[in-house]
């Protein structure tokens, strides 16, 4: 096993449980958020206009969070300093 | 084990693994939020407008971070920069 | 061990994780889903229509998150492209 | 360790694992279903038609996903395409 | 070791997961789904026929999923195709 | 390590695991079930015959399933098709 | 290690497992349904005798879960056929 | 490693390891039924003839789920047949 | 490594997992009797000696497994009958 | 394997886990915070201004704290002293 | 690795272990003893006298639990019979 | 691999572990304070000043404890006395 | 590797966890026992003396199991017996 | 690997986990403590004083618990004896 070989190795496997991983957490709270939201429709109607906003904002917040994995994932894969230093001194030799 | 086919293995236990892990959150997010929904269109039918709309809003947010995982999933299998790398350079050999 | 052999074993073994790990979360999100339902109708009879529909669109999408685990997992039994890149390469060796 | 040995051994183990693991989630929702059914119609007789017929279609969604785990189960015991391919060419040889 | 023992093994091995992982969601959903029913009877006593009807429904519905764990480990232990061709091979040697 | 012992050790080792770990979830649900049907007679004692029967019947079909392992673990231990084949073997070798 | 030596150790840590495994669901299943006992006759001395009887029933069945761990961690101290069979044959050799 | 030592090694090992784990939940389920009982007690003064005699029954109940590990653990360190049978063997030799 | 030095280890981890992993059953049943009877205290402090009594009963119960385990670890240490026989093997060597 | 193969590994992986790992506790944590603001809106809409506020300090405090996981992330795939020392070496070798 | 080396490590290991998981079970007992105390004597203060002394004696029960821990801990410290036997014998060799 | 390696790769996963592990519990804790504190603000709006100020010291120390891991973090990235110790000794080697 | 590393590597290792596994016991024991506190004093002002005594001596004894582990951490670092006898033996080698 | 690595690596990875670990407990508990705090105080006004007080208390002891932790984390990375012995034996070599 050469040096480019493990890395793309490690780079697949890592990218994959970044994201998988990373949007469990997410997930779950969004479900929450979203849960309540309606809920508090239901109570409160004539509040529609705060709570659908405070939520949005919410969700795009803790979305951001699923973002970073996602983002690092890209990076992984397309982007991968360590990949790409191989490549090239690869190429070079 | 050559270069090739462990670049290989390792990308469909990667793209297995990532959407299976990474669907259990959005299901459970989502299961809460249409749970909660429901319960509120019995609670408050006259709202149903807005309850529906965030629903629909809050489940496709959700989706997207199953979806996140279904794209790294394909591009692990369909379009592998790693598996692209090496098989050119095992054409080119 | 040849390649093939290796990557046909990891492709069964992910084929199996992925349908088996990734139905988890969509079983338990839809059986929340279907209990809210009938609690809501039973609470509320006249909104039985909403209701119909709301828990079906629901379940739709939350059944969307099983279909990708199955779609990666006939990927990975029927159409693994690194299993036809291995098959064609023997046969043209 | 031959290879159809190997692929023979792997396929076992998968289809026992896609089933078992596979069966938990559905059983669990399904039993959460059936139980808000009864409670429902304890409370709400009259609506006994809307009730059931509910839970049957939800049943049969839920139902559906350990179909898919007992479908890829039979596949890998039954109908493995790598285990055809590995006897064809034992068989060709 | 040769392949008609690790076949064994695994066979044995994986009939026994199978159906011991397999029976747990099954019985806890049952578990549930029989208690709510005891709680319906006492509520509403009068609605006892359609209680004890959708009961069974679902109870046979659940069970069939501990069915389909049950088949899976009898086929691994009495009618394995991959034990049968090994033992075809190892009979015609 | 000769075929027959390594056969015996997974036996013994699988017969075990399938009947302690298969135990598990038919004890939860009959427990659930017994405490259920226990506060129902203290709520309702007029419908104790119907309370009684449904009990019975539920423990019944909840018991099947912990009859299945307990069949798996036997079979595995007394009339196990690989260690007779495998003591045939050696007996005609 | 002989074949001996090997079938002993896995036969005493597979009897030590199976019923320390197998007695957690049966004890807390039991637990309940006397906690539940408990309850019941507070709150409805009258129903004691049923309830008293119900609860015997029920603790009978699911102790029999208990006593099926134990039966098989028995017989595999001291009624192991694997062990007998190794036994004999060195005995005879 | 003679056989000696090894299965020493292992009864110690299972020994503890099966009281250990065996009085988990044996313990909780004590724990739950003593706890309803003197909830009972505070509730209803005038059974606490019937509640006593239930609370002890139940216990006895439990506590031999904890005996049988007992006995087993103690059965492994102090009349382990396997021991007994290479001792002689040791002996004899 | 020696006879006696693996069974001096072997007795060492599994005296002190015995008794640690042995408490917390123990631990949590005992904590939540106790709690119990403080809330059955201040609901009805007429009972108070009833309670105390039926406390202090239970209480001595649940101690007896974590002494079971107590009593288990001390033999592993102090009255090993594995280590006492390999010692007087190697004393008379 | 040499040194920066190695490091480039270890890097490529602890920046996919922290990231991954870092960001279920502040989605767990931030969605339980949106849900309680959009109950409090609808329960007490008077108070909008102080809750919003209150609200996003409180985001803002818990996204920190998935900040420190990006930013740890990021320093190991881009700011890597211990890759850069690496570098440095094999570049002045 | 000689026999003295490997029994210290073992011992470490094993007094760490001990003592840090067996604070476990007793910490969340108390914590759960000491807190229903607080509210029962917020809702009783008149029995103040009977709630402390009964919590003092559930204290003083649950500690020792963890004190057997402790015992077990300084035992395999300071006064371990297997090190002191290695010890002596290193001594008189 | 050389010392230096060893003690990088070390190094960078022990640094991406701790803060990952250690910002679940601070973001959990601090999710349910922010939590409470929007429950009690919609409670009783009067006493917001106390709230809010009883919140910040709250998040604070709770903040602290993130703190501690990412400080811990950073040591052994940049600051790491094992690293600085062996780029030393190579230097003046 | 000789036995003085290794006794050191041990004794570090242990000395991380015990603390760090021992505290998550106490702490969670211990804010539950403040948090009753709490809710104790805001419900009964007038016993706030009775309340703060017993929750000191309570927090004490939870403490004094935090302690146990502190103690046992810094004996494995600083008193460390087993590392005395290697450093002692190798002084006088 | 020599000695020195050996204790370096070990006391970086254990540095990390005690800190990471121990914050766990209390995060959770401070968060607990704090939440219930900002309830009384949201119920009981009046008490503020004495809330306040007797949580700041409460937060210190928890406190404490994650700083014994950061101790030993902060003497395992700066003041760690074995490392400091293993540096003075090479220095006086």
């Amino acid at each position: 096993m050469d040096s480019m070989t493990l890395i793309a190795i490690v780079s697949i496997l890592a990218a994959g449980l970044t994201i998988s991983v990373g949007v469990i957490g997410p997930a779950l709270g969004e479900g929450k958020a979203v849960a309540t939201a309606l809920t508090s429709l239901a109570q409160q109607p004539d509040a529609s206009a705060t709570i659908t906003r405070t939520l949005f904002v919410g969700l795009a917040i803790i979305e951001s969070l699923a973002i970073y994995c996602f983002v690092v994932s890209m990076i992984l894969i397309f982007a991968n300093p360590f990949w790409n230093h191989v490549i090239a001194q690869a190429a070079g030799k």
